[in-house]
């Protein structure tokens, strides 16, 4: 038996499963749930599972002989969002915020899916453990969303304790590609990001003498102005990029000057030097505008980094990406392959090719996730299929579960050393 | 025995009657006890005192025979400060603001000063009430400070129901002004006013995916920086003005753009040309950079001017001028007057003088209210007296109150139809 | 007889020597047959004429005993403009610039009138020397709209050669005010200025490639967009000031950064507090500018101030000004007295007052140069008349010589010692 | 004989043919001799060639039976640019340019080699003629830098006269590449353009009363900050794109506000939605910048695209693409081959595939054009090798010509048919 037909067999479960996490979604660093039903699965195929790794993170470890270690990561948590889907399976979670307000819980980025595709790799690469020997290890890894979840669960130990892998796979669900259909390409596929605090000081006063003053709020709006020459003039057209200022506050009458505005940024870029120049930018910018505006050197913008603010780029081996390709092309035909194109969002799966001095070789590769009779209702219409964080997302489970799985056993399968 | 010597006979209670006002301030619209004091004041000169006019204010009427209405003005509210001078009638009072919490309550604007000067002139014009006929109206203002307390009385029927006085006249106490000095000059004296709410307008998204949406962030930068050419470019360099924006609100997170900025802006100036001159380019300003960043019609920034935001101009009739300085020269001496400076702080006074279609001669003039000694002491140190609204404020009493009883009694007899 | 009637007995020369200037103006430091013909002028008068002072610069002397030494000051120089008045003696005189092109020349500044007024001066006071002692210099200036005559006359010992003036006296035509009428204010009557030459530099290259450069086009726009903020921000609203950039210049074609772009900027103030803030505020926000786009250090704006391109604003002492003012209301009636505004135009007549440590009290007033006829009829159509520098400007040559001559020999005569 | 052998025993003159080239350049336009040698040459060849194709264009046609028809380009003109190499066979051509001053002349683009590898295609396939059938069309194309040259031949009916071609190749030498290798890529290699000329208009005066004018200079700068938005803001960050105002020019005089400021700009891109999107937003913003200052509108900026400022990106067709690689794979081997960046000039022989409303499958490769040698010692000092356009660019002759005109004839051998 092939190996789709040996996933599609073990399809109907794991539909079961993924309805269950997106019926419960869980925040990020609260996956007590999630992560117990996510270790009992794996424990299920017989892969010996530890628990509460960098916080609630969960190693399942599948040791077979000798060969390559493979690392395979689902994330775990959802997102603060209302879910308004039409599924019979939609979640109605709500929790309570540290304000004490009611917000609704949703597995609105697909990290339900991820995680049902790793128990359906376990499942499949147990089944197959005669075929091949090495070692897989599956990690669910909680709060992807804040971006801290890898950074605990490596800075916890995670290559230490259970071995270096040879190599990361993951894959992400991705509304704008039909299901049944894989998109990856070789080299950065998603961006890196920073976010920095920018306090910009000035010297406040009374609103009709601006002379005795140093105005922060023309001094912030020079900043964003002159903010926008990084992307139209510093960086190569041929570096995508973005400087976004998402925030700005600062004053509390319309007639008093005041002491600072506080404004927050993110970035965006695929490159370490890309990423440099901005930062430098940033720092240049904020730095000379204030000095431009008379503002004195004690007071000069405050620019913070935050730790757990910042991630690389998400940058896939070429070979593993050829791997990739090949194990879609002949696991689910040529047609279902597309080459990606670079995407501006960030992952935290970045990390991992990076935790120490020397790179591992990793790949992340895009799921469809759009059906195709929802892909052309909505070419119709001209507007794009429910993205990511959007409340209605909603992907078809049979054939995206069944895709990610073949896909992603196919390439460990590639990657581990084979018994004909 | 001349006016000045007469003023100072009664100067015991009146600095008395100062520092009761000054150790218990009221915030604005709750000068309950100030209002009752203030009235009672007036009627042991014996003068007939109608009350709760436009809110707390109140009407003390002297008629005197056939002759000229004259209306003396002083406004009765205190500001949401902790007192910080060392005076042994320093305010310890506090209220509770609307969100429950504690705020300090201080006479920092010397409207105590304005109040006492008031009642000594009500005593002094009593006292000669055999040399002068006509009819003086001494009016308490409440809510000066938030700009609403002069059009309260005069919608409330101020001129109709106690007639339409020929003369308004006023003082200020001023602190860069030696006391027992009067400044004053003809024409504008103190800036109009207006503030304005406006809602820069965006469409919000990603902060990675900048393309899809309109960044109010970037435009409400854009906008600030234009609108420092309408004093810049626009208006005549002649005609002294300032547009500041005092605030500037958007935004939850550094990498979402927000849907909108809310900006708070005060402008001044000394003439209707120019408030309409701004005004028109601030509307012209947000709409066309708002259409030159691609926001569609229905999101053009959205710009409030609230009842009451808006004075003009405190502008002094040159002949009441000429009055007043004769009366320093006469009663104080020729170096005890100082030809004023425009000053850009504004005065709800200016409506009297606007609130039908003819205007009513008028005339504001400005107190000294730092002594010699404190005077001396500061220009050693190269730094201004404290200014009002400065926690530290603290005029010298005595001599303060002396001028400018000295100065209001002197002008309305020179007014007032004289028996000799 | 009284002064006027014996101005006007002298006035049909004047007009016929006011025409023959008209009709023969002479471009800046060009002033031949100008200074030739006014120093015969004041030699017909018996006095006593140096030429060749500064250039072209004349001195008329004339000694009368003891007494104070006044200084009088006209200046020649025409402007490069054809002129377009109707004037049966309208200039049609052309000369050759620099480059062999054909310019016309007009006195469309007045310095014709100004002339002329001084010449009637000097004949009325010397028709009056049995009535006064002390000595008068009349001086006649070149090169005033280049501000080189006076620093020119100046520096070729006027002051040393000729006496240092007690009093320094000037007047300059006013289209704005009506002929026959004086308008004078004490203090600041008109603006200093300076001009500066700034070189923004950058690193050139392709146009598709900018973040191979610094681009020097972008830079310059922002340092135009943050000199706004030096009137807006940095002065007070009460300093009128003026920063205009009128010239930009750099690159050569579209595809290409260029390596700089170069700027002339004027600025205008009343006091050299003002001037010195503007001056490091320039300064200030082209280095910091230039920084903020990562220009190095050898490459930040280079920012010159040319020998003579700076003038102190003109400051009337308050006493010469009231003197002034009771010469016109003496002489001329209180209906022809205006209190003039400030000017936002210069003058190097300033430069008289300041030529070393001690200031000599100076007065320029303006001489009223609209007739009441045209003045009615530029009011109906709403326009202003003609100001100086215009092709049309034209002043009614009777009046305004009677005026003006009338007013500065009443000053004269008040300023000398008379004989009763 | 593999065909590379072929190529290196024909390559001894086909570098003597090159250096006559490169030791007479012609400017665009002027390319008479030039025209003439590679007319003649491809007569050598036994090719049938018509010249004055659009101006100085000529067409070498090579029918060999049925089959398909593919057109080769290279373009002929020269660069106005004095020759820095150590090359003995460097240009020492000049010329007058149109003020009469003598420029220098040369080959710093590399279209001498581009013709050198036309006729060394043409050799090749004429003698290979037996093994083909179908038509290749050679054609050497004038004034490609001034973007005029393609659109010239076009329009003088290349297709209609001599056959639409099925496909449509051509080479561009490269530096940052070695020489000996071929870098291509699928879909948009090169970048389009478009040139636009902007005149800035307000309403001129003096530099001291700005409020009286509607200030050019600051509305420029406004706009130039505000073009900065399109890509930082508008466009995508992962469509890569370029707007550079490379020339500004306004005003004569410090302090003579100008009536208007003159900008040349230029904007790359790689499809025509962002090309739309960057010509919207550039005359929305500079519709509405003006607006915001108050130009009134029969003043808004006028903006010019001259007839001939414009080209579509070079878009390689997929399969051709994929021809290329396995040619240069096949014959140079496949360390030979480089996947290439998009690169940010543009081409006009983008137009052929555009020329009418059928796309003609088309690929641009570039050739690699410094050798090994060279490109370690640039390495070893951190610096590029000298790119085109710069007087010290100096190709290897044999190593590039063989390189590009295996390629060449390789691809061309696999579009036409095969007699095997």
């Amino acid at each position: 038996m092939d190996l789709k037909s040996l996933v599609l067999t073990q399809l109907s479960p794991l539909v079961e499963l993924y309805k269950h996490f997106h019926s419960n979604p869980e925040l990020s660093g609260q996956e007590n749930n999630t992560s117990r039903v996510l270790g009992d699965q794996l424990e299920t195929c017989g892969i010996k599972v530890v628990r509460n790794i960098g916080g609630l993170g969960i190693v399942g470890i599948l040791e077979n002989g000798e060969g390559p270690t493979i690392m395979i990561r689902a994330d775990m948590d959802a997102l603060p969002i209302i879910e308004n889907s039409e599924a019979d399976y939609a979640s109605s979670v709500t929790v309570q915020d540290s304000s004490g307000n009611s917000v609704g819980v949703m597995h609105a980025c697909g990290h339900d899916l991820h995680m049902t595709a790793l128990v359906g790799t376990a499942k499949t690469l147990s089944k197959l453990k005669e075929n091949w020997s090495g070692k897989v290890l599956f990690v669910g890894q909680p709060a992807e969303e804040p971006m801290s979840g890898a950074k605990a669960m490596i800075e916890d130990g995670l290559f230490k304790r259970f071995g270096r892998p040879d190599y990361c796979i993951a894959t992400h669900v991705y509304p704008k590609l039909h299901a049944g259909s894989i998109a990856v390409k070789p080299g950065p596929i998603m961006a890196g990001v920073f976010q920095l605090k920018i306090v910009v000081r000035g010297v406040g006063g009374h609103g009709a003498f601006p002379h005795e003053t140093r105005d922060p709020v023309v001094l912030a709006a020079r900043i964003i102005s002159s903010l926008q020459t990084i992307v139209s003039r510093e960086l190569s057209p041929l570096s995508p990029a973005v400087v976004t200022v998402g925030s700005i506050h600062g004053g509390t009458r319309a007639n008093i000057i005041p002491e600072e505005v506080v404004m927050e940024l993110t970035s965006r870029f695929f490159d370490a030097e890309s990423r440099n120049r901005i930062m430098n930018a940033i720092k240049r910018i904020c730095r000379n505008e204030a000095l431009a505006m008379n503002v004195p050197e004690n007071l000069l913008p405050i620019i913070t980094l935050k730790d757990g603010d910042e991630l690389p780029a998400t940058i896939n081996d070429a070979n593993l990406y050829a791997i990739v390709k090949d194990a879609v092309i002949e696991h689910l035909g040529a047609d279902h392959f597309v080459e990606s194109a670079m995407v501006m969002g960030s992952e935290d799966f970045a990390l991992y090719r990076n935790s120490d001095g020397v790179e591992i070789p990793s790949c992340l590769f895009f799921t469809g996730a759009t059906s195709h009779s929802d892909m052309e209702l909505f070419e119709t219409e001209s507007i794009d299929p429910p993205s990511i964080h959007n409340s209605k997302f909603l992907p078809p489970p049979e054939e995206t579960i069944a895709t990610a799985v073949t896909t992603l056993a196919a390439t460990a399968l590639k990657l581990l050393d084979l018994h004909k």
